[in-house]
């Protein structure tokens, strides 16, 4: 193999003598995955080559010349016959590679005070700001789903949970709503970074800044960006629009990995509170019984794949001189990965909550009287005692339920008495769930009316 | 129960007897970090028993007692008279069981319809609005001392690279607001963090709301918050402006590694351009001769530690289930270092800037003739032959010079000709270092003019 | 000079006057934190003196006079009276300074040859050393408590769970083997760094070696190192130590989180198999009935702060020049919280652990019938039919029994021959958990033998 | 597009009706990637049929025809003209699909007692065994080549930095034997894995163990496997191994990486001491007379892509439930990208360091007398005054230097009398840079003897 003949030949002392280590090659190219930047990179370069017309670079029947060659060059990509040369080192390098060919030498006039350097971050931006769109789609169906079965579903009562123990009945709904605004929070992240993604580095050359005056403004607009960067150098080595976007996926997957782990363990058999539907299960090769949440297991491990993601460019940043340096290249794998697993993390979130199976009865049986305990010692506090004592009032009695192996509810009004001589008949009234969710109907709460408040919130966002 | 003899035979070292392990009381309190929450603890309670008597939960009087009580603990934190208890949790037990010392029982109404739950956040935001507004004011000392010398050194050239190469000439200035515009997207994205930071979550309870209605938004507005949380369990459960907070420190940090790098770089013997001010350099137990830029190396150190904490506190968060767990608790150490460490590597980078010592005449040496091949090639554009065979002619004059050991500039006309005769006589103004920057003059460009509209932005925004 | 100028109008807030920036001092100093390094610092230049004496640098009255005054100074440390001047700026410097005062110039001997550079890594080897035996002590506690355990409750049976739901019949020994062997895998990891820790740096002098031909070997075999880094400017940089135990310590934590989720699941209400001891649990400051497992969550929580610790450290590490740079002085908060974090957190668990409650027979009414359907192919299996068959015979059963929603086991012999002929009257042998736990008798299994195996080898690794 | 329709079909209330959604299929499917494992999955297959064969669950006919099938089934593989089939999930059911068309329903034997559980970690370690085998043979030979350039450059000096400043002259053999002792110890790391790494679990079944008492151990060393697995559930869950690699890895890259920051700052036009060879090394699409060290920024970036992945796995692992969940899936995708990234880093560094021109002049200019300065401390020393005292006389003579403008070594002999009478002729042997390396003749110092030595040891380790 040439490669074992590379290391065979160059223990040191025998040099090195061919032209370039094809294993360096390898290692340096990045058309192999920087290719599907190929709409973009010829869109900023059709750009260009009008902007290069307006400043006399070109005359207009050159520009009408490069701008057809790149159309023809985008067309023999999305149709799949663009043929990669090995001399192919980027994107950018085989779009014009494959321009001179059909147009001739004109083509090289188009890279004219332009640099891959402020060429593959316009490439990038331009791709990125038409994900964000679509993610920003799929984001908003989640919401939407989430907010629709909140709506239909107000009445389910389930257990509320801190520290996974039984707390206060709070509504199924009202639980939905909790991860919603988690997502709702993320989408208003999510728009937050367009202003900042939007602009154009297109114009910033090597590192300089462009020679011949070029309108980057009107360049910019041309491209539907919202700005241009405002410093040459830092239009070439600024990565932060990147970074930004693997933290928002990061800091959203996290959302999705607690929404998950709620699932997974109101989908186990002991709480059996909902069923993940078969479209979304998977078997076993070896447990015939086996139906497995493997699409919510998917997306809470997605975290840490984004996760990583967004560590790992980090490091890569980390130090490094300013402007270009090789260790840039670094961005793109990433990026992508992120993008296309959010895509498919949001739309599989989606698929799971609209056809997800819930077991009412089964939350209802979950709802132990002792989660009515804080409502016992609110009971008092109606009675002007204050909270701190009514707290220990409340405590007492619990201990005397699991003392005699009873319901809280099944204290007589008798032994409420002698733990305290506050409680009276209508103490009875405690013992309800629907009447102590709806009790919390301040801004937040899980009355009805409370809920219903936040999933109009929710529906407004979307 | 084989369990119970398990646990009186003390496997566990002999040492664990009583009602809690010690241990376990050191290894849960959080007192001995949150106690510097103090004041947000008692501003937050003060208003929340002025929520209660709104709500008739406490009369005026109460509410009035209670107010004083707490004014009085808060005295004795800020004169470091407070006795904590061995009991002590946190800081908010620490204060309930002091005002209940001062005022008496009906200390005991305060902790109506409030959990720890709702009360740590709301302390936490309430503290980290405050620290962001100072952190605010620091970024823009730094980004104001950076964009001063920039207007004050403007004419000072030095070479721009990419790679850590040689690549063209910039000015001083020019590298100095690269890196302001850094900072200034990271005082973008501060200011863009406060609306989702500055929302009250109290009134959420212990997760399912506030069963005594009360007036959140009121609460909210007597707090100075922008408005509340709009679900009980997210505002229990919700650390996003944690993270957020340190995703920001993590890439301002990032940035501020890569200035660090670039001055680190410029202060070595080999390059000479500028120096540390002793006031932030350091010397050497052993070498005499010795002055090393610490503060530069602390700076691009510190990028490291506060990742850590973003990356460590998210993969505290992942996964977890919904509403309050213990592990929450890990939010408040990397949150109070990171705020510490960002408020001194702000001050730390203002002062080391500000006082930075630079060498012009070091930074002309190091620009060489090689680094205006591009101009050569431009030169030749403008007499209508495309880049890409410029790029070319250039490169073989670099050859030529390289090849000869004579500077890029002192090919003669004829050789030049020989090489390409489209050169004529007024090659030689190619030569010319200022001539080179001031051509750049689009939008970002090294040109004077250019440079100034950066600074005159920089400016706008502090 | 402009530059000058610029300082003396102290655009940074006309703080900064004197000659030292005091928030530099303060960004600067590392006494705050590597104090506790004070004994290890006199014990390494109690050695070096000696060495010193060994190649007549010192006489040995030199050598003894400060080896004495080198213990005072240890005194003062460990009685709390050595007073810390503003000076001081780490404890290299401190011991040195209060060593002179109160011996004189003949201090001034001591740092011959040597570097805060060597001295510094040399401390921090000898101090995690010590520590790295302690917490090798606190783990073998923990595995030698969860084998314990194991032993004791190997008849008591539980549901196996993959994807958290119903698989296999498994013993709760059989479980809590299967943490401990991960907690065997990190105490063989934690053996393995010892022979990389445990060599000296000292003798490395700044970068380049030692000037006065100082016995290394013997140096390092006085302070009990297993030898000696064999090259300085290695010596002097190499953290690599730190980042092993941090590497090492995020692993086991991630082990624990796993350790402490199955136990959080295992507490809750709807599960209910386990209850921590009130001694690691905590209440609700607003809900009477709780009972949380507070010491699992921290548990679980410190598995984020750790990582975070490793990555941070990490990053700083990250692309530094060689040998000495100040970023390395990231190096010991994370270390030492760290360790501090690992023995609480290893007690912790080994209490919990050892006090926990179990409730076996609520584990028992989680085993459903349906866990044996793999046994019911296995049963079909040997009666010489292809698993992949049997496979689908008892996926059919699995169904027919849920259709009718009855029992597995309650599906008739009529019934299950109608599904496959070659069911017979010993199929109804299979619905034994028992029967179908102690089958599993190969390495590694569920069998009470298998089972007494693996606890056999966990204590043969105490 | 069948996904569009999909997502319109189910907004909830419209439930989802299809058997699969088929992003779903493409979310959890692994094929696409596990692929690479097929040689493993066969070999493993092959074995576990032996094993069958063993216990009587085969006779040795179905065993043998199992056998050739599945070496039939590689060979598909291998040729490539395996035939992907939709429904194939992963390399199990794809080989097991198509060994069922092969040889018929024997096959279907073959799964007998064994989980896709146990099976994929067996196939990942016996494909990680041998990559390691492969990676340790890289790793040999970048410190051969360094440990060779080594011995024949060992009469070049350079000057030795701390802070990226001149601190005292070394060799350059010594620096690259400074970066070759860190790539000596993740020599000594990588090996370290191979014992727990090297163990089988195949066996384990889906959690609980082997139903049919097969016989691990001879299954495992019919596998080269130097042990199995004690427990199950360990077994199957287990994924330490796949985290210690890529921590192992990640140590390793950030070695590459300040090796690798190093080498870029001494290629600076500034420092320039050494180029990289053109064979690693790129020109730029817009300045002509750039070559840059794309190589070396490379292998520096990379060390953030392995840490982001070694990072993001961790958090996949955080906090799961025990033995296998879905989640794990995560596991391959960034241990094969790792596997590779190493593999061609290794290659390329040692192509790089082979290749690569040194500029010894350009070393020895950078030489400064200032670096000296300790020596002359010791050479006081040496007659008998304390180092402070020393340091501080030649701190004085450094100050005089600078503030003369002359070089240390030309200060006059009457001059550093009155600076210091201690003071005399030998004095200007002091000024003599081999001398001075040579001085440093302890163990791992820059002396010619102390170098060969170095270079002794790492050679022994090849």
């Amino acid at each position: 193999m040439a490669n074992n003949d590379f290391r065979k030949q160059k223990l040191w002392g025998g040099r090195f003598t061919g032209e370039t280590d094809p294993l360096m090659h390898q290692y340096n190219q990045s058309l192999s995955y920087d290719k599907r930047l190929y709409e973009a990179d010829i869109r900023g370069s059709k750009a260009y080559a009008q902007a290069l017309a307006r400043i006399g670079i070109l005359d207009q029947s050159e520009a009408t010349q490069i701008q057809h060659g790149l159309d023809k060059v985008g067309q023999e990509w999305s149709t799949n016959s663009f043929t990669i040369h090995p001399q192919d080192e980027d994107i950018h390098t085989a779009n014009e590679r494959r321009l001179t060919e059909i147009i001739g030498p004109v083509a090289g006039k188009l890279h004219t005070g332009r640099s891959r350097n402020d060429q593959v971050v316009t490439d990038v931006r331009l791709w990125l700001v038409e994900q964000t769109i679509l993610v920003e789609t799929f984001l908003k169906d989640l919401i939407g789903v989430i907010s629709s079965r909140a709506l239909n579903e107000i009445d389910v009562l389930m257990p509320g949970y801190t520290h996974l123990q039984p707390a206060q009945p709070i509504r199924w709904s009202h639980w939905l709503c909790s991860h919603a605004f988690s997502f709702a929070n993320d989408l208003d992240r999510l728009r937050g970074l367009m202003p900042r993604l939007n602009k154009s580095p297109l114009g910033c050359g090597a590192l300089a800044g462009h020679p011949f005056s070029i309108d980057r403004a009107t360049l910019a607009k041309d491209l539907n960006f919202g700005g241009v960067i405002e410093n040459s150098m830092n239009g070439v080595a600024d990565r932060d629009f990147i970074v930004e976007w693997l933290m928002w996926a990061t800091l959203t997957l996290t959302h999705m990995s607690r929404f998950a782990e709620d699932l997974i363990i109101y989908s186990t058999n002991e709480f059996n509170f909902v069923t993940a539907a078969d479209a979304y299960s998977t078997g076993s090769s070896i447990m015939p019984q086996k139906k497995n949440p493997d699409s919510l297991e998917l997306l809470r491990g997605k975290s840490g794949r984004i996760f990583g993601q967004m560590t790992g460019f980090l490091m890569s940043l980390k130090g490094l001189p300013s402007t270009y340096n090789k260790d840039l290249q670094e961005d793109k794998e990433p990026l992508f990965d992120c993008v296309d697993s959010m895509k498919s993390s949001l739309q599989i979130a989606t698929g799971v909550i609209s056809t997800l199976n819930i077991h009412p009865e089964q939350m209802h049986k979950s709802l132990g009287m002792d989660m009515l305990a804080t409502d016992l010692a609110d009971y008092l506090v109606r009675k002007g005692i204050p909270f701190r004592e009514t707290h220990h009032i409340s405590g007492r009695c619990v201990a005397f339920a699991e003392k005699n192996k009873i319901q809280l509810s099944d204290i007589t009004l008798d032994h409420l008495q002698q733990i305290d001589s506050r409680f009276s008949e209508d103490v009875m009234q405690v013992w309800n769930f629907e009447a102590s969710v709806d009790r919390r109907n301040a801004i937040g709460g899980t009355a009805r009316s409370a809920v219903e408040e936040q999933i109009k919130t929710l529906q407004s966002l979307l």
